[in-house]
């Protein structure tokens, strides 16, 4: 197989490029156009390929590809899952280059949605036309990309409710992580679930001006900063009663075998321009970013935010805030929690309405599997070294949920590194880490059927 | 002069409303064309209504439109002060009508700049050409409208430097504030000074994925609502360093005539649609908007402010920032204290960088003056009743420059109302209050220049 993706490796990158051109961005409604295109562009390439009943389901969202070969009903099959929709690219004022003109630089593809998720979920169809092309399809096959996982995966939820004979599956695969770095190869088994609400905080019913109401009137940007600091106190605990109850804490050897992954607190901070890290007391930056909860605020806004000075009390002030979650605590649990207190230590001039985002739960997954042993051995051949199993910051919802309706579990099988920049201006994804999972997925296959027959007999 | 201000009502309130359609935003160069517009109304005005060499005189920043009518050197002078530029309109969903395109409701003119300060202004020119067109004219008169008020008026400190001859004067005279409502007049004798600044804190050198990063990293949005929290205390006093320093304390008895000023609470709250006021304890709201310093955020912005939801810890956080100084403490000296305030309170993860904003110190005028006088007599005259002296609580930095540079004090003939909604959607202006102001004006020269001769004889 080596001397076909050789051999057909620049045309795997144009095509890429390709898919990247399309500004599939699913927040914002008004990319529709672009999402519908790059769903298109992936039915294409699936039959291309060699996927069989492909077809765009429709939802009542973005639609999710679907397409699948299934060569014998003895052998396993592998439900293979990413994502086409993309973040924003704002601020897009900081990329280099035009954030859907992707541009090569250095050996890296720079696009938004370059590694998260157009690059990842396209070295699966690459390396599913390179087992058919080359005859070395060991497993059945089905494909499933949607386009809201950005959004929340909503509808992609009443897809796998509604057609789960369609997807029955013996694994999930999925390449939408990280590893450590190029030369130490990892697996993400755990992954941190989501709450994500938006704030409302209002004072008067209209803007003010300042000098003729300020200093008697509630102005609700300072109350939303004072809540907002409220929400955590000096040890960067977070204060919400409850917050904390259903996290597990790790034993002092499951955080000393944590303490032994390779780590350069220097280059991390070197890495991101940071003078210091910030986080929980008692606990290290690699604990903070995958074993322990967190709350941030992502967005702010309100009041005059042009150039120049305006002497204005507004009116309303706006936040998002968003927290990670560790396995046990629960999402709608959490945004429950979140919307009490925080409506709870509103001043009463004020009025604050909450509302919800999506949210996901968080997962652990097993090391002891066959699939897990699978995906480690493709690893280990094509790094040769043997791939850390690692528990990841980010969530992936539809993890948990597929674990909750398929019972099945997800192999994740990342190939991105922390420096793409996903979800930041300037997002890339290396040549080499492309091509290496184009190589390396087809080696999962591989051991996966093999290791399921030995299993069974 | 009462019939000819009748018989021109309609013409005077026309060529107001065409003032208004100019978009004269000064604090955005874009509108820089129609600033410039602005100024040639005004000398086309002024020159129509009988002034003597009117000229728009150039600065580095807008131009100032000056004219005058010197009529007999033994009588006094009167320089008129205005300001034709405006704040900005936004936001602009949340007017009824157009900023830019006046419209009479209910008696009121609704557009930016109707009070705040092109309807004031304007009052003088009217008053002006009826006094000149009715042979009333009592007093030298000179007039020195800028450009540049929403923004600072940094060239008009210059122009008033290098031009003091010119502007020679007895008394300055400005309609840029309110009265306590139209049946009770009021003048306004002191005003609080201003210091303004914005704020940037910055995290990680880029955006990150709060999913990979959240909990180690130092996030700007949390840590600049953290920091603006530490600015006030439980009581609302603000915790800067050294604020209160300058503070001069009113005296029991000065509180108590305070008090006696008509004022409804419940009549304020229920105006601007608040469940309750808040503000500095053991003050009372009249206290806190007029006498107290106070500071305030005017804008935050950071992170993810669009629609859906983005999992980003931002590189950068923003605010602007305005704190409303009472006599005797100092704009430089408050904006210093801040500056180095805030710059200590931050954690060492993050750097700050403070920039000041245009600044303005307060002031008190004194109410046994021949022209305070004058105008309580005005006043009186046209309301049958005697205007009560009033401190407000908004800021016009140049009356404290013009005690400064050229020794004089200011007479605030404001005919406006705290319900006119300046610098905020749907600003108007009574057209009784414009009348009223061009009616009341001239006997301000009247009384001006007949106590003026009485007191030299």
């Amino acid at each position: 197989m080596n001397k076909y993706i050789k051999e057909n490796e620049q045309r795997f990158i144009e095509e890429l490029l390709d898919l990247l051109k399309i500004p599939s961005v699913s927040t914002d409604k008004k990319f529709k156009p672009d999402v519908l295109k790059a769903a298109d562009f992936l039915k294409e390439k699936l039959e291309k390929a060699g996927a069989d009943k492909v077809e765009i389901c429709p939802t009542e969202g973005n639609p999710i590809v679907y397409g699948e070969k299934l060569i014998d009903k003895n052998l396993p099959t592998v439900l293979v899952y990413g994502h086409y929709d993309v973040q924003p690219a704002d601020p897009i004022e900081l990329w280099k280059s035009p954030p859907f003109q992707p541009e090569i630089r250095d050996g890296k593809i720079y696009a938004r949605g370059a590694c998260d998720d157009k690059g990842q979920m396209y070295m699966h169809v690459k390396a599913f036309e390179t087992m058919m092309e080359t005859g070395n399809l060991t497993c059945n096959v089905k494909f499933m990309l949607e386009g809201e996982e950005e959004i929340g995966s909503e509808h992609l939820v009443d897809f796998v409710k509604e057609n789960k004979e369609k997807i029955a599956a013996d694994v999930i695969l999925i390449s939408d992580t990280g590893m450590i770095s190029n030369e130490i190869p990892s697996i993400t088994v755990g992954l941190r679930g989501l709450s994500y609400l938006e704030v409302e905080v209002t004072g008067p019913n209209r803007d003010l001006h300042s000098g003729l109401y300020g200093g008697a009137v509630p102005n609700p940007l300072n109350i939303l900063a004072e809540m907002i600091a409220a929400l955590k106190d000096e040890y960067q605990c977070i204060n919400i009663p409850g917050f904390y109850e259903d996290v597990e804490d790790l034993s002092r050897e499951d955080r000393k075998a944590m303490a032994q992954a390779p780590f350069s607190l220097e280059d991390f901070k070197k890495e991101i321009g940071l003078k210091d890290v910030e986080g929980e007391v008692n606990y290290s930056t690699l604990e903070r970013v995958s074993i322990r909860p967190t709350l941030d605020v992502n967005g702010i806004w309100g009041g005059y935010m042009e150039e120049g000075a305006k002497t204005v009390i507004p009116s309303k002030a706006y936040a998002k805030i968003s927290m990670r979650l560790v396995p046990h605590q629960s999402s709608e649990k959490i945004t429950q929690l979140f919307t009490d207190y925080f409506t709870q230590i509103a001043p009463k001039s004020v009025s604050v309405k909450v509302t919800p985002h999506h949210g996901g739960e968080p997962v652990v997954i097993p090391t002891d599997s066959v699939a897990y042993l699978a995906a480690s051995q493709a690893y280990e051949d094509t790094f040769k070294r043997k791939p850390v199993p690692m528990r990841g910051g980010g969530s992936i919802p539809i993890v948990a949920m597929f674990k909750d309706e398929l019972g099945l579990d997800s192999i994740m099988m990342g190939f991105g590194l922390d420096s793409d920049a996903i979800h930041s201006p300037n997002e890339h994804f290396g040549i080499f880490n492309y091509m290496k999972g184009i190589e390396t997925i087809p080696l999962f296959y591989k051991y996966y059927a093999e290791m399921t027959k030995k299993a069974k007999s």
